[in-house]
This record gives C-alpha cells, structure tokens and sequence, in this order.
C-alpha cells in the first residue's frame, strides 16, 4: 500500500491505516500536536521505532557557534537551535515480558486518526506478541489549546485472545538520542545532551525533571501525573535525565487497563528554579483537577469556535477539502498559544530549519490568522513589537536607521549566515511591517494600532529611508538587496521590495498621523511623513518595454534564461542542492514567485495587462523548489483567468505535506505552504483582497470546484462567502454575540453594503485570461490531482 | 627614532638602524630572504625575541576544514595554509652564560643591511650583556638563488672588551609556537603542532629532521651542517622536533669565533623518506662543498646578470630608487626558482592570506616577471597549466566548460570559502589566459606558447563561451560575476571583465591558429574559432550616455554614492573592517582599480578622451583598500595627464611596504603592490604598453623625477629606455651573447627600428590633461612624500 493510500480522504479527519516504519518520521510531522506553546510530534507513545522525536516549547532552544571559512564584519556569529526537550509522550508496554514494538510479533490492524474538530490524535492498535498474546492498545492524545502548558494522554491497553501480564512505563526522558542529520540546509543543526539536569523528583504517580541549556540559558521543567482506570501496581522513580511511573498488572482476554497521562511544561530565561518548578506542578494540578472527560470538551468547543468563523467548505474535491481544513489546523497550530513568541516556518512539528521563524510568517500565516483566528495574529506581531530592540541594534550593525529584523531567528537576533540570501533579503523589514497594518485593518483595534502596528512601521520606514535613495533620475532606488526569489540575490530594485517599502513608508506617514502623541513619542516628525510619503510616490519599478513586462528587478528580463530542459533531464530539481548559487544567481530562473507574489499582495500596482504579462513570463522560469511559491501562482493565476493552473497549484500549495511534495515534511510541515492552501482558495478563487483597508472579493471557480464557501473575520464580523459558478452569496454575522450591524464590502468592483439582517447575491464574473494558460519550465509542470 | 627614519634611504640597500621589539614583525617581512623555493623571515638568529618566526617552502601546505554557517553545494570544504616548517635559522649565543637577548643588557649598535645587489641580510650588533661583557656579532644570510634548497648563514661573535666564554647553539626547531592570529581576514588561519616527525639524526657538525603533516600528506626534511672558525668544542644532538649543534669556547679581547651554518630543505607529496633525506642530504653537501665565499659569489653573479636587463634607475627621488629596486627584489624573490609551483601573493615572506596565490600573481607580478627574469614567468605559467585539471573539475563542479581556476590556492583546488568574492570573480581565468598570452609575446617563445599558453588560453576560452550568453540586444554578456573591485559584487557586464575574457577569446583563436595540430589534440574544430572571435567581436560594454562615461558595470553609475565624509569622520578606512558587504557592494565605492585597470592593460579599447573621463569619475570613487589598486591608478593618471597624481600613487604602490602603509606588512611584503611600483615608473611614466603584442612607449616626467632609466627583456634583447623631460633614448642589447640584431618598437605612436647599432632618440611628447587633476574620496588623498 502506497503512503499516499494509506492517507484516507476524508472531510474532517485525516487517519492513517497501517504503519511503515520508512513513513514513520513523516507522519510523525502530520501528527504532531501542538497549541504554539508545546509542540510533540506523532511519535508512538512506547518510544521505539521513532523516525525523529520530537517535543519542543516555544523558543526553548540552544546556541551554536556560526563558523565563516572567511569571517567579516557583521557576520552573525551565534546561532540558534530548537532543543528537543524532555519527551514527555513515553508510555512502553510489555506484554508478558515481550517489549510492545512494531517490528517485532505481528500487526494485525494499526490506525491513527487525526480529528480536526476533536482537536485529538486517536490510535487503535491490535498487535500479537511474538509470543502470540493479542493486545488491543488505543491511545488518545492532546496538546491543549485551553491549558496552554497541557499534553495529555489517554492509554489503553486490553487484553483480547489469552490472559497476559502488562506493565505500563510511563516516563519524562531527556536528552533523546536523535538520528544523524543530512548536509541538506534545510535540516537542523545537530545538538547532542543539551539538556543540563538541574534537579528531579517524584511522589505517588507524579514525578518531575528540571534541566538548563548549557549556553544560552535558558531553564525548563517537565512534571507528569497519572491516573489509572483499573487495578493495578504503580511505582514512580526518577533520575536527573528521565523518571518512570511502572504500572503492572495482569489482564484477563477481554479485561482493560487504562491510565491518563498527564504532562506539564514550562520553561523560563529568567525566573528562578524553584519559581519554575511550581508552576508546572501548578498547571499539571490544575489539569489533573479539570480531567481528561473535560480536557477534551474544552478542546472540542475552543475548536467549534475557531471554525465557525473559519472553516472553507469545498464541494468537488474531498482531497482538497481535507487539505485546507488540514492547513488551517497546522497553521492554528502554530500560533495559537504562543502569545509574544514566534511562529517558526515549521510550527512546533519538527525541527526543521533550526525551528527558525522567516519571513514566512507575516506574508503567509498571518494574512490567515488575521482572517481567522485574529489573537494569535496579534501576538505574533507583538513578538515582532518586543524585537524591536534587537532590531535596531542589528540596524546599527548594518549602518541604517530604524530597525532592521532578522532573516532567520528564535529569539529576535539574526541567526543567518549565508548573508546574499539572508541580511540581504531587506524585504523581510516589509512584510512585517505590512502584516501589521493588515492586522490592524482586520481587526480593527486601534490600541494595537498605536501600540504595535505604529511601532513597527515607523522603525521599518526609518530603515527603508536609510537604506535607499533617491537617484539623479528622480526615482527613489533600493539597490543590493534580495527579494523574495532566492535564485537571485543582491540586485537592484527588486520590485517586490520596492513596492513594498512603498506601501511601508505610504502607512507609516498614514498612521503616525493618525496616532500623532504615539508617533512623536518615537521621535517622528512632521518632516518624516513628507519624506516617507515622496520617497513612497517615487519608488523605482522596472518595465522592459521591448519585452511589455516588468521585471523581478532592474535587467533582470535581460539575462541568460535557465536550461531548464538540461535540468529535467539530469533529475536536479531543486536546483540548489545541484548547482551553485553563482551559477543559479546570474541566469533567469525564479525559486519562488517574487513579481508574481507583488501581483498578488501589491496587486492594485498594476493593471489587468501588466498582470496578465508578468505572470506569463514568470511562469516560465519559476521551478518552485520553495514551498512559498504554489499558493501564490495560484492566487494570480486564478485573477489572470488560468483557472484550472491555478487549481493545480492550489492542490500542490495544500497537498504539500499530505503527499510529501518536496520530500521533506519529515522535519515537520510546511506551514506557510498550508497557509497558502487557504490563500490559494480564498484569495485565488474567492478573489479575495484588502488593498488599502478595503475588503473585497471577486470570485471564480476552476472546473474541479462546484461550489465553495468560506468564512472570514473582519473587523468583529463574520463574512460568510458561498460561492457557485453562477452566484456569489454574501451573509454577515456578529462573531462574538449575535449583535446586528453591517460592513462594506466590494464584489467585482462594485462597493456594496451587507447587514446581519439580509445576505447580498451578485452574478459571478466570467474570467477571461488575456494569454494563452503558460508553460512551466520542463520537468516543473505542477500536480494535477490530489 | 621613528620607523621610517630608523630604515634609511639608499639606491641598493635597505638599512636598519638600531631595534625596536614592536617593529619586528615587519622587519621580519622586509628582510625576509627567499628563492620562491625557499623563504625565511628575518627572524633574529637567536630566535627570541620575534615578530612571527617563519620559514616556509613553496606549496607546503596542511589543509584545514572551511566551515559555514549554512553549507551549500559546491562550496569548497577544505582549504589550505602554509606551515611554517621547521626553523633552520636559529642560533642562539649565551656570554657567560647568560642568553643573547636583546630585550635584556644594552643594545650599544644594532644594524641589518638588506644588499639588494649583493642578495644577503647583513647583521651587526654590539651588546653590553647584563653582567657587562660586551660582544659584537655579525652575521651575514643568504638563500641561495643558485642553489635552491640551501640557506646559508655566517655569524661571527668578538669578546670586545673582556673575555667571555660563548656557547653558540645552532639549531633547527620544528612546531615553533606562533602568537595568536587575528580576526582580519587577511591574516592566516592559525595551526598548532602542524608538523609530525618521521625521523631525526645527527653525525658531527650535521644534524637532520623530517616531518609530514598531518592531513595534507606532505613530508619535509631539513639538514643542517657547520664550518668552524676558529677553536671551539662541538657537539651535536638530535631529537624529533628539535636538533642542536653546541660550540663552545672562550674569547679575549678583539678574538672571535665564526661559524658558518649550512641548511638545506626539502620536501615531496609522493618520494619515499628515504629518498627524501638522500636528497636534502645531497643538497647540503654540493653546499658544503662549493662553500661559503663561492656561494656568495655565485649569488652577486645571479644578481648582476638579472639587474643588467631589470634596473629601474631615478633620478630625483631616493625614496622611490630604492623602493622601485626593493620591489623588483621581492619580486624576484617570490618567482626566481618557483619552478612550476605558485608565486603567493606575500611570496614566502610571511603567512598571510594563508601563503595563497590569487588573481595578483598574473595581472600585477607576471607582467613585471615576463620583462625582467623571463624564466620564473614562464615557470609560474607552468604551475597554471598544470593545475588544469583541477581547474577542469572545478568548472565540472561549477556546471561550466573549459577550466575555472580557483580563486585562491596554494596547491591549486579551489581555498575561496566566501563565494560572492572568490568563485564569482572569474576574471581570474582572463587573468592568467593573459599572462600566458603577453609571456608568449615577451618571450618569443612558441614552445611556451604551443605548450603552455595555448592550453590555458584554450580551456579559459571555453570557459567563457559557457559562462556567457548571446543576449536579444545581439551582445555576448557575462552575469552575476564579481570583478577586481572586491567592493562590488554579482554584478552584470564587469568592464575589466568582459574586456579581458573578450582578448582570451580572440587570443585563443589566434593562438590555436598557429599552433593547429596542438589545438586539434585540445579538441578545437574550426567552428570554436569563429564562435570565440564572433563573442569577442559582440562582448557588451555599458557606457552611461548621460554622464558621458563607461560603467564598471551594467548601471553602476545610477548607485548611491558611498558616504565618504562619513566615513573619513569616523576613521573607518579600510571600510571591510568596519562595514558589512551588503552596504558596500549596492553603493558606490571602489576598493580598487576595476575599470581603471581595463584602462591600462585593455587600453586600446578605449580613446584618449574615455579614458580621462573614466579615470576621473573613478578615481573620486575609489579608496583603495586594496593594496592592488594605487599602482594602476599611477599608470592611467599618467597616461590622462595627471603626472603628479600618479606620482602620489607610485610612492603609495612603491613604499607599501617599506612605510608599512597597510599596517600589515607583519603577515609578508604585497608582492603585487610592490612589482606595481615598477608598473608606475615603466607604465606609467615610461608610457610603456604591449598591447596585442607590440611593444610602445610614450613617456612623461613628473616634477619629481628628472630622469627615469630602465631596461626590459623583449623577444631575447633587452631594450634599454633612458628618459630626460625633453628626450627619450632607445638602446638595444642583446639579452645573452652580444650578438647584433634589430627591433621595432612604438614611441608616442610611431613605429621604429631600433638596432643594436645605435641608439635612437625622440623628443619627449607633452601631456595635457583633459580634465582638471580630479579629488579622492575623503579621507583617501594619496601620501605625497616618501
């Protein structure tokens, strides 16, 4: 049975049948659970076989030296690594002395269940022995979006064809032995014992550790509590580097033996280790005192709420359907409790990248979050707030004003060494800045607007002013950065950038203005918001006129195109682990949309035409070895009226994970790339936009799509969109508690009014594409089913 | 006494008065001896105290791991540094027991002599001990330029005023500890315990180790052997790391004992040990056997025959007389018995940037080799052409035809680990093509030419065939390259870069016309040819239309110009040390000569008015942060008109090291800065150019200097120039045996004969500049005095 088979389709689930100990590490990333504050992958609970395990908290990690074969001034010199922490997941069984392990005795049925409304991973396992005792063990698991500090799981364990002995060790264990790691960049850095004990206990069925990184300082506690369903013995034991709670008893065929496992965990950069300590005995009493019935209703109801003003509903394609409510889960996943901490470009489901947060977040996530789940949108971007400090060091480093934000970090300081593609990529300053004033548009909350948003748009539009210039020719340059498309680097007015920094300066003046106490608090002046605002109307974009295209940046439609065929022939996709990136950086070939993720976010900077053209050329040379790419074709390819291209990218953006597009969920999901999912199907096939504060849709459906609705949360309401080839139905709702009201909305162009007492129809409109459906560079053709 | 006044100004010698323990190191450099086999710092023979203790053999290497902070395909991952081998210069003295120290007693004289005619380092010194007794030492060093593995040394202690008892140590020390490097990048990479012994012996006066590094596979030996004047016991010992002859005896007044200390070297990545020791072995008897006062001999021979067709004679300024000739002898030093292995861009004075051979060797040091010791340019051509297979591989690496050379190499794989500065700057292939292609001129030598420079001119050819792309405008372009200005990067159509692959292009076509059997054996059809000549007839050049001058680059005159007040204001030259390169390559801000430089060795490609125009706009742009830039700027301010100015820029180029300009001369003398020196007197004042093989002079005066005499080696003759303010004189000599002949020649545009049998003069033309003398960026006005 091939993974993809053994994945079943279905709207609200994914559930695996069988296991294959080569899928283990990807399913170990699909299955991992988390509420943004603890992440653990879907490692089984007795520990062995395990592809790569995984428990992490939130911006828990270690430092590493960064070596330069030639160093330079600048150069960030301390890395930093997501830590697997203590592995609080570990329930081995025995049965009858025999270890329960998948590769030994037989399987007779295996299956997990991931429930996306549960908010559970569910297992149901029924395995003979080697010595033919049939054992029925199921488990039940949960990271809780109310207890933000809670794991917890519910194991069984029943006898089925012959009495048996059972012993149940449910363990804390720390410093993991992880597998070897590959010279792929985009693994994490291998760290070895990073866990310090500090101190351990234990008392009845609870037990506790306590360990410190060795350098960069940080303290973090485990404690676990077991309650049993059925007699048995219970001892608890423990050591500085893990603990053990042995639970024996013997089982008649038929006959169950139950515990809950509850697990606690926090984790301090400052407060003392007694201080930490309590208050993870606190959270697990707390758990304990709430209780497993409980645990999961409040998940189950946190869940019914998110989806209500979230949920995409598709009819036409179950795969797809499954896919976007799988990346909505991901992607909530990933911030909903991490208030004031990073969201990393792999969640907490894995430690690839180095458990590194990038420009992903703000461009990709949290235009979803900001729709859907607007709390965890805020504190992300208040994170971004409380780095500000770090940023404008960093700026200082640079020589710019203002503040200049990392390319890749944990905790606010720039953790990337390979600088063309890194320190370079000034966008980034941008795209934080531009995810703020969408959130304050979304949300509509003014004290976020003045306190975080304002902030951060000063700061980034000093650093822009600094950073370009204005030119003899009158336009205002941004020269040696580089753009979204790291298959260029350190090029002249890259146009993504530049009209972003635009719209940066263009906000910044706007909301200095509107919070003018706050804005002088920052030091701003009158003189700022003119300077701002000129260097905003001036900013260099590059058209080739020969060609009737704009350009990613300035020549760039001049230089060598790519052999793509030579490429597809000698199998070398993705091209970076093939050829150099001075070979890749001087020839037209595009990693990942960058004038066509411009086309998208920048779109009212164009016309239909210029839309139209830029999308065909770049088309052709984009191979799409980032994730960031597919759902961004998408979104253009749908407004430029490639329809069913744009359905194709939409299945290869949400499948991502699902079928391991780029054979590397194993180090955990692509959650931009889910993100992207929604993006594709809301802003791609609902045509969905807010340039400028301005909510509007303008929908249209590929052939595999007969109908589709989905939910959006704007400014208090809910807008409901429904969607059929023909119409497009509008309802509003209250989302907090059922009051009347109305907002204005735009289909197709047309302003219109929608109150919470009548949904508004309009006609769908025809999309006609001004070019022929492009070719993709050969052998980067995308999926065409799920 | 500061620095510059203890060295004192001499036509051929470099004399040291007294000592000062901080100006060591940089004395160790200046006076460092050197065969381009062989090289020792002038360390004091005592060995302590010392600047940096160093002795070094051509190519002996041990390889270190280039780390990165994110690893990427094709980056080299393992590099090389020269070892300092075992130390054969030591001879240690104790009077009465009590160590030779200078930093202990009384420094009563103290001087060294650097005679560049007779090829020694003299020494004499007379110390009052801490117990008061007072003895003078001389000592007179040479390594042998006819002998290449021998360094011989002759030391000499006198009882002055009372009688001691001396005990002279003469030892050779492996494993020497070196002082802590630094953070400059241009320093080397520090190694410990480098040297692993193989064996140690000793018999009479004579005493031998050897050793092999640990990873490189390299083995070493060295012998030493002593000659006694006068009575004294003696002893010698050998142990693995160390060795040691013991003299003793006791001095009256005014007598003395004299020891003369015979070293030989070796070393081979393949021979057996024992054929090794037979050999160093060898080596050291033939110069036990031609003796002391003949090796002097035979070096003062060598000497006067290279002077005969090199010297460079001034008159009007004594600092650059003996600047210009210390610069040929370091020059000389670096090439002379290389003999197929690398000319280092410190030689073998000193370890910095690792002992590594970059682009400076071919465009800086070659030229100057090729005019005056024929026999070490064609030798270090041959080092190339042997290491194309390793450049073969790189380009395989690289996805490129042809060969790629590395950027920067002891052995010849590729040691660059900062990619948008090393493997990016391929002018380095044009460089060597072109190094090839003028020795062949020089030379006359179509052995040379078929053999040598028609492979290297071949493989570069192709190089740039795949590196380069036909553009729709009809022009053949080189992309994302990095030129001689390390202050760019990435950039589309270097001038300099471009220019020179367009004459490797052309060149190879030519050459591989004359040499048709030899190009068909390199697979050469007769379609590569015209394909060559028509990219060479097609390479872009871009020429800023409004601001009527050339670009170094595609749109390099539209950057923001660096903010040099700034800088100057807070003393931050050289700006890679205090800023990051993204600031640096997206402004404008010249390290280096880069389109200057294309203006002097592609000056035909130009006119006069484009010329001046260029020089200017450049020159307020240019800071020169590399030693390899104010050389160039002396020639083409020469040639534009602005004899002053490139006056400025000769003493800068010349007196780099002897004024310590660069405050690193400690890490080795800058070979190319100093054969730039003889390129500003030749080239630019003497107006002296070779373009496509014709030989032309063109000469201009400074006020500085009155006349201006030298010689270069052409076609076998040596064509002596002798330049007045109104006059130029032509002398023809045959190179060897006095035989007569003719050549022709070029003065101010006119071609003539010049015969063996008379002399020919013209009238000196004037220069008038085309534009006002220009102004550098703040902060960088050249030095105007010796």
């Amino acid at each position: 049975m091939t993974r993809g088979a053994r994945l079943l389709v279905e709207p609200w689930q994914v559930r695996e049948m069988g296991l294959r100990e080569d899928d283990l590490a990807e399913s170990e990333s699909l299955f991992a659970l988390s509420n943004g504050h603890i992440g653990v992958r879907g490692n089984l609970e007795e520990g062995d076989p395990a592809g790569l395990p995984g428990t992490y908290l939130n911006s828990f990690f270690e430092e590493r030296p960064l070596p330069y074969a030639e160093a330079g001034y600048g150069y960030p010199e301390v890395g930093q690594t997501i830590v697997n922490v203590t592995d609080g997941k570990i329930i081995r069984l025995l049965v009858d002395d025999e270890p329960f392990d998948m590769r030994y005795g037989t399987i007779i049925s295996h299956e997990r269940t991931l429930d996306l409304r549960a908010g559970v991973l569910r297992r149901e396992v029924v395995w003979r022995s080697p010595t033919n005792r049939t054992v029925k063990v199921t488990s039940t698991r949960l990271v809780s979006f109310t207890q933000r500090a809670v794991l917890a799981i519910d194991y069984t364990v029943e006898a089925v064809d012959a009495p048996v002995r059972i012993v149940i060790q449910s363990e804390l264990v720390a410093n993991e032995e992880l597998p070897q790691t590959s010279k792929d960049p985009r693994v994490a850095a291998a760290l070895h014992d990073v866990l310090v004990p500090e101190c351990h206990s234990s008392n009845g069925a609870r037990s506790l550790l306590m360990h410190a990184t060795r350098t960069s300082g940080l303290r973090m506690a485990v404690a676990c509590d077991h309650v049993l369903h059925g007699e048995a013995s219970l001892h608890t034991y423990a050591e500085p580097d893990w603990s053990r709670t042995t639970i024996g008893t013997s089982l008649a065929p038929g006959q169950r033996l139950g515990v809950t496992k509850f697990v606690a965990y926090g984790w301090s950069s400052r407060r003392s280790w007694a201080s930490l300590r309590d208050q993870v005995d606190g959270s697990l009493s707390t758990a304990l005192h709430t209780g497993w019935e409980t645990l999961v209703d409040e998940q189950r109801t946190y869940l019914e709420e998110f989806w209500r003003g979230a949920d995409v509903e598709i009819d036409g394609d179950p795969a797809v359907q499954q896919a976007v409510r799988f990346g909505l889960w991901h992607v909530l996943q990933a911030g909903a409790r991490a208030e004031g901490r990073a969201i990393p470009a792999k969640g907490l489901t894995g430690p690839g990248y180095d458990g590194h947060s990038f420009w992903d977040t703000e461009a990709f996530v949290l235009p979803v979050l900001s729709a859907t789940a607007p709390e965890a949108a805020r504190d992300a971007l208040m994170w971004r707030r409380d780095c500000l400090d770090l940023a404008r060091e960093r700026a200082t480093t640079l020589k710019l004003e203002g503040a200049a934000f990392p390319w890749r970090t944990i905790r606010g300081q720039e953790c990337s060494g390979y600088w063309p593609a890194g320190t370079a990529a000034m966008h980034i300053n941008a795209d934080i800045a531009l995810a703020a004033m969408r959130h304050a548009w979304w949300s509509a909350d003014t004290t976020f607007e003045r306190e975080i948003a304002l902030p951060l748009l000063v700061e980034t539009a000093r650093l822009w002013m600094s950073l370009g210039y204005h030119g003899d020719d009158g336009c205002f340059h941004i020269s040696g950065v580089t753009g979204p498309d790291e298959y260029s680097a350190i090029v002249h007015d890259n146009t993504y950038t530049n009209l972003a920094a635009a719209r940066n300066l263009r906000y910044a003046a706007d909301v200095a203005e509107r919070h003018e106490d706050a804005a002088e608090a920052l030091g701003v002046v009158d003189d700022d918001l003119a300077r701002w605002r000129d260097a905003a109307e001036r900013m260099a974009v590059h058209h080739d006129a020969e060609r009737g295209v704009h350009q990613q940046f300035a020549g760039s439609t001049d230089r060598e195109v790519w052999d793509f065929a030579e490429s597809a022939e000698s199998d070398a996709y993705p091209l970076l682990m093939n050829y150099t990136y001075f070979d890749l950086y001087r020839k037209q070939v595009i990693k990942q949309a960058d004038l066509v993720l411009a086309l998208h976010w920048m779109g009212d900077s164009f016309s239909k035409e210029e839309k139209a053209r830029a999308f065909d050329h770049d088309e052709r040379l984009t191979v799409r070895d980032s994730s960031l790419s597919a759902c961004t074709q998408s979104v253009v390819a749908a407004e430029v009226g490639h329809l069913d291209l744009a359905y194709a990218y939409l299945l290869e953006a949400s499948l991502m994970d699902l079928r391991d597009l780029e054979h590397n969920t194993r180090d955990g999901v692509h959650v931009a790339s889910l993100a992207g999912g929604w993006l594709a199907l809301v802003c791609g096939f609902g045509g969905m936009r807010d340039h400028d504060g301005v909510l509007s849709f303008d929908p249209a459906l590929p052939q595999a799509i007969r109908s589709l609705r989905f939910a959006v949360r704007w400014r208090g309401w809910q807008v409901h969109v429904a969607i059929t080839r023909d119409h497009v139905t509008y309802t509003l709702e209250d989302d907090v508690d059922g009051r009347d009201g109305h907002v204005d909305l735009v289909h197709a162009g047309e302003t219109f009014t929608l109150t919470t007492t009548e949904p508004v129809s309009r006609p769908s409109q025809e999309r006609i594409p001004l070019t022929p459906t492009p070719q993709q560079p050969a052998g980067r053709e995308p999926i065409t089913s799920g």
